[in-house]
């Protein structure tokens, strides 16, 4: 095939399509046939044959032909093959502009669903750990300094949130794809007695369109898809970023599984956390398929372009690769290992109760602002002479101010946790809650994923 | 101010969120004070001396200083030279980090109602242009090759689905930033008995957040206005280039107000459509907007870190465009003027009603497939004559296929419109039911704008 | 093969780097032959096994394994089958690292190459185009008003203009490819003695690279490519959008030969200009490719990281998608047909020779500007009384000033054009001057390609 | 100003131009005297009258008015209010076209000039730093585990590459800025007998544009800017993430200088990077500002559009993005003090010479792919049971492969680096002739900043 030939040519792509073509195609037929636009009997002989062609496909039998382009025309053929003239008549009614619609919209549906169950089970595995390890305790992190301490269970249930969003945002993305483009023509609408309503019940879409040259142009459902696969992707990026610096030599705060490190064709010690790190880079692609899109549709004047063609190759390529990082992170998330003592001894070596030194100053009646000053000055001098603010002797800190008092010696990292009692704070009481309403959470969506 | 110093100052542009910054900070005043965890005489204070900043800013009489930074060290020194040392009590339980998020989302719930507004106002500009114009009939394109006969108001209201679409984006955006991460402290909650409910029913936050890590490093809301404004702007770029093609020399279908033409510094005789073009162009920063806070977030560590700065000032550009653009659109095709006449013209001297003629053929019982293939044919040969397929006399007809008969002659544009009655079409009578329904739906919504 | 070990499998794409893989085995074989590091004689059994290694994969014999991941595990399994333990010595000194940075760079420099070749052969389609259609005369737009006439061919130079940058944009990428990574191991450099001057010399490389832990993690020289891609895709987008434009129904200025247009599955009059939208359209996809690769790096600590694979895919598929949209366009531009009547008359039926008339009453001594100011007023007369600025009596003329005379009749298309003798202008003269300048580079050209 | 008025106004970001606009009205009015388009006399007034201008806008008391839209409107009323209709002259032989792009691409050359001298000075500070540290050992990471150990000269030396080759990117810019195209006219050059070389002279151009319809609409040479700036953040944005790294409480490799850190509203113990965090997150609006442009050249067709309004202001934010962004960076670099007792800490407490071993054991004529397996082993055997590989007893080494000997003890992270002599390793003595060449690189450069 030379190269103007094959420019066109989405077969390699579009055969995807091919159980959402079929599907929309026996709709259509028997809908022409009760609405008496093409005779019962034909409309029939049709849905027959395209059941055939669903099996042959299934079965890896059906000759697929390069040359034909794309999988209506390789549907179309092989209609031909089997039912001669009749088959002609499939297309009454009917452009590949609202045809082609309709199939992207019915797996973008299908890939919706598929992707807010990967969400659900990597939500799942994050309680699981979160659970199985309620009394692990870490330095939570700001600008990547040793801030306060926290839970490892509410660290992780910080993914749980963002996860939460993800799916509501697919969710609403299925939701605008749920409309049924077919009906719509070439652009204007078809002049048969069609009956729209019919073929969205039988293909199961919750409407359909309301302007015929809308509907042929519009790809905003696939803009929703990778938008919501974006941020995904960049929470994704955000704990695979985590999981590489706890997993790095320095932290040693988790182990990951054998089945998601590899090891250096020159460096014999190495366990590389390469999962992660391909899920944090493969962000790039989906962030450049949203991009993509964007570019295809800007300035395009209506309806119809063959630009759009270009809407399904990046699509697929963007719910491959969310779907598989999702799994992925749930399997690794599911069989790494924490290191409670290396996380624990973060969070005590540290000025991470430095925050409630200062709380306990207010405690006392010193204004905030102040109480901040005066425990900078001490964590300086903390750092300065290389003693940790636990170990520094009582009568030292009240140089630093008379407010402090025997009580202050009960500050630790344990005492930091409990205090910290606020709605979504992370006092083991709250993660606790918060744990079991996670837990509710899952119960309800399993009941539908 | 040096380099240095002048590289992390943002106060130039989160000035604008001093009203925001106020509010909260107020609300958050009156809850230590209900909760005694300040002397509630003392948060009365604050309180007071927080108003007349407001009222000092709104006047212009506020000190602005930009060697303090950003809008809160601004607010903060101020208050300190109002009260003394009572002010270093605001910060009791309180993060800069809980606080800017605070901020931020007041800002863009505010935002994502007055783009709201502006949708609807473009959306009802739409709908007036398409009922003044309800007889108007134009060329339907795809490949911006002509089509088929549509009436322009079936094309304006192809518009109006799709911003019915970024309407429902924005409220959606404006529901994920409807959470109040006050309350989360620095990243781990606080130790205090503050009660974050109030403070949302003060702020009119629909609910609290509900793990401090995430509410303190989650920017997801920009992405979603983000997001539904390069949509948007997508949309109104295939608008502008409609524009542009419609206001060209080749085309003439419609004229642009004065105001909204611009003339050319060397050619005397332009009348150039800069405001549609400067549309179109603007989408570019939009999107960069969009893959600029996705490249910001990417691979970023919990919980806070500097890099999050950046979130507001690509925010605040893309909130301006989209505002301004949307504005400009609605006067824009409230004051336009149509050319029916070469509207028509175009729509009639071309081969538009082909698919008519194919359709005939259907309903005289040749299979569509065989049907498109003779009119093919026909179309041809009416190419290489000269002569339009209406001219194209019944016996020429014939020799294409003898099923032709009298009555192909009553085929016309009118025809043509008139036979697409499938829902969503653009029969008449389905673009004045459209033009209906629209109505009753900016009806509906205007009583909330 | 599940997911988890699917999800780092890159043999699909990366086994293009065969050719590249065995060809730096074989120099680095070589040289730890030449260098004492392994027995010569085992060097030229490993050199002798690659090269059949090559040979079975040009014969389509190669047993590929998914299994094995990726094209080096490919290949050195095979090595072992062949020569058993000896083939473990191909690896001394060597690392995936630098051995993988080696092979894309080979494949880039013919890469690029390959897209210098495409650029000049489409250059050439232009200047054919231009050379045989020398005589025509056209609207030149801004804004996408008519402005001012020019010759078909000055247009057709803009493009040769902007695609001779694009060429030396290739070749500045290409040349930041052409240094040697092999030896920097997996990032620090390796203990042997090895010769890499001798590895650039037989591979063909400029230089060796400085710096071990930069050779490792650079991936400069691939966003160079994408940059150059994404910049040579605008252009062509830019063309393709006047293609659709001249081709369209409304200017019909030129007409597509029928290997580039498609028909419609509805509307049998159809001819869309489909290649030239797919190009346009595809222009998303590389702007995409460049975006995530620079996502991917952004970032990123020193060195090696495993997001690095992500680099390849995307280069691969904006190499093939700029090759052949190149490809494509030049057999477009070459089979195209002028419609010269339609062109003229768009460029005469205008305004077009405002600016020749205040630049005719500049020679009479008015300052431009108010030159300008005059023949915007005859302009607005033209257009309100519907008389062209040609047609308008003399009298008319002086009624806005005196300064017109009989002479301002001989202002026309022809002398509008003879007249912008200025450099780089429309001139005939000049666009002459011009096509031979042009076919002289493309003749020096010629000689490299 | 309403909405519609202020959305063309370009004045508060193009009033930036002013020195080029006037610099190039100049050299205009000069060549229009000296070509006799215009009498000396009124030649020389023009020019008179642009350099008070000048004048008045450097002290400050020139009267910008708003409502004048762009920089052009302003100077050209200000020109009449001096000299009256003879300031008309002016815009003889030019429009805004040629006019706004001349000034752009002045612009461009003096932002890529400043951008060089900060990269120089960037690099001057990595090699001052390496060569006053030149003793300091530390890890060389892959996949962020500990690799092997490298000088941290070697280290900073990998940015003096990637910072070489961005400034290599930024001259080929410039040099395709170079180019004057003044003189094109509104799209077709002009009809007069002007003298573009002899502006070019004055102006400072290396060549003046070939083709006027490219040359008014062709913005590659901002696309070339934008690239470089983008691939040279990414570099920073490399650079940030290990200097956050290096500064995190884990590492503690490094110590910022006060003036790079900032401390927390809340946490009183915190000295957070936020310098470097803001380096890295501001690469997100770089990348932003290159898809923004990208996209709105994206299908524009010839020659100016509005839409090429929006090339400047996206350019400016990058332009000062990085500049401020080199600088800081210098001056974090030259201020931060090494901790070099933890760095070498950091390369003893691993297995980093675990290659080494593997490459001691191919000195004894083991295939490296065996060494490496053995090695592999000994490394597990090293993890299970806490002793380090320097630390396990020869027997035990015996007990993996009886080639070790006695000599494996000499193996230590001093061997390692001194063994990595290729050229571009990590061998001090390697690492001190790269620091030579550095260093003569920078004193050739340096007379040119």
């Amino acid at each position: 095939m030379d190269t103007a030939l094959s420019y066109t040519v989405s077969i390699h792509y579009d055969r995807r399509l091919y159980r959402q073509d079929l599907t929309g195609s026996i709709a259509h037929a028997h809908m022409l046939g009760r609405q008496g636009i093409i005779p019962e009997r034909e409309a029939d002989e049709i849905v027959q044959a395209l059941s055939e062609i669903a099996n042959e496909i299934e079965a890896g039998e059906f000759p697929w032909r390069e040359e034909l382009e794309d999988i209506h025309m390789n549907v179309e053929r092989r209609l031909i093959e089997k039912i001669g003239d009749t088959a002609g008549k499939l297309h009454t009614a009917r452009s590949r502009n609202d045809q082609v619609a309709t199939d992207v919209r019915l797996y973008v549906k299908e890939a919706a669903d598929r992707v807010l169950t990967a969400i659900h089970r990597l939500r799942r595995a994050l309680v699981s750990q979160a659970e199985n390890n309620i009394e692990v305790v870490m330095p939570g992190h700001t600008h990547l300094q040793r801030a306060q301490p926290v839970l490892f269970a509410h660290h992780a249930l910080a993914y749980f949130e963002m996860l939460g969003r993800d799916a509501e945002r697919f969710r609403q993305a299925r939701s605008r794809a749920d409309v049924l483009p077919l009906g719509s023509g070439a652009l204007a609408g078809v002049p048969y007695p069609i009956d729209r309503e019919y073929v969205a019940g039988e293909l199961g879409f919750a409407s359909v369109s309301a302007n015929s040259m809308d509907a042929v142009s519009d790809r905003d459902f696939l803009l929703d898809f990778h938008s919501a696969a974006a941020i995904c992707m960049m929470h994704l990026s955000r704990f695979a970023e985590e999981i590489v610096l706890w997993s790095s030599d320095d932290l040693r705060f988790i182990k990951l599984d054998d089945r998601y490190t590899t090891g250096s064709s020159m460096m014999p010690q190495k366990r590389n956390p390469d999962f992660a790190e391909l899920g944090r880079g493969r962000t790039g692609r989906v962030y450049g398929g949203l991009i993509a899109l964007l570019t295809v549709l800007k300035g395009l004047p209506l309806t119809y372009n063959r630009d759009l063609q270009e809407d399904k190759e990046g699509f697929f390529d963007t719910f491959d690769t969310l779907l598989a990082t999702l799994e992925v992170f749930a399997g690794m998330v599911s069989t790494m290992t924490l290191n409670p003592d290396r996380m624990l001894a973060a969070a005590v070596d540290s000025n991470a109760v430095a925050t409630d030194l200062a709380d306990y100053l207010v405690g006392k009646g010193m204004p905030f602002r102040e109480a901040h000053g005066v425990v900078a000055k001490l964590s300086s001098h903390s750092s300065a002479s290389g003693v940790s603010l636990q170990d520094i002797p009582l009568d030292t800190y009240r140089s630093f101010s008379d407010l402090f008092d025997e009580d202050v010696k009960a500050i630790s990292v344990t005492s930091s946790l409990e205090s910290r009692t606020s709605r979504g704070g992370t006092a083991p009481s709250r993660v606790r809650a918060a744990l079991e309403e996670a837990k509710a959470v899952l119960e309800r969506e399993g009941n539908n994923v």
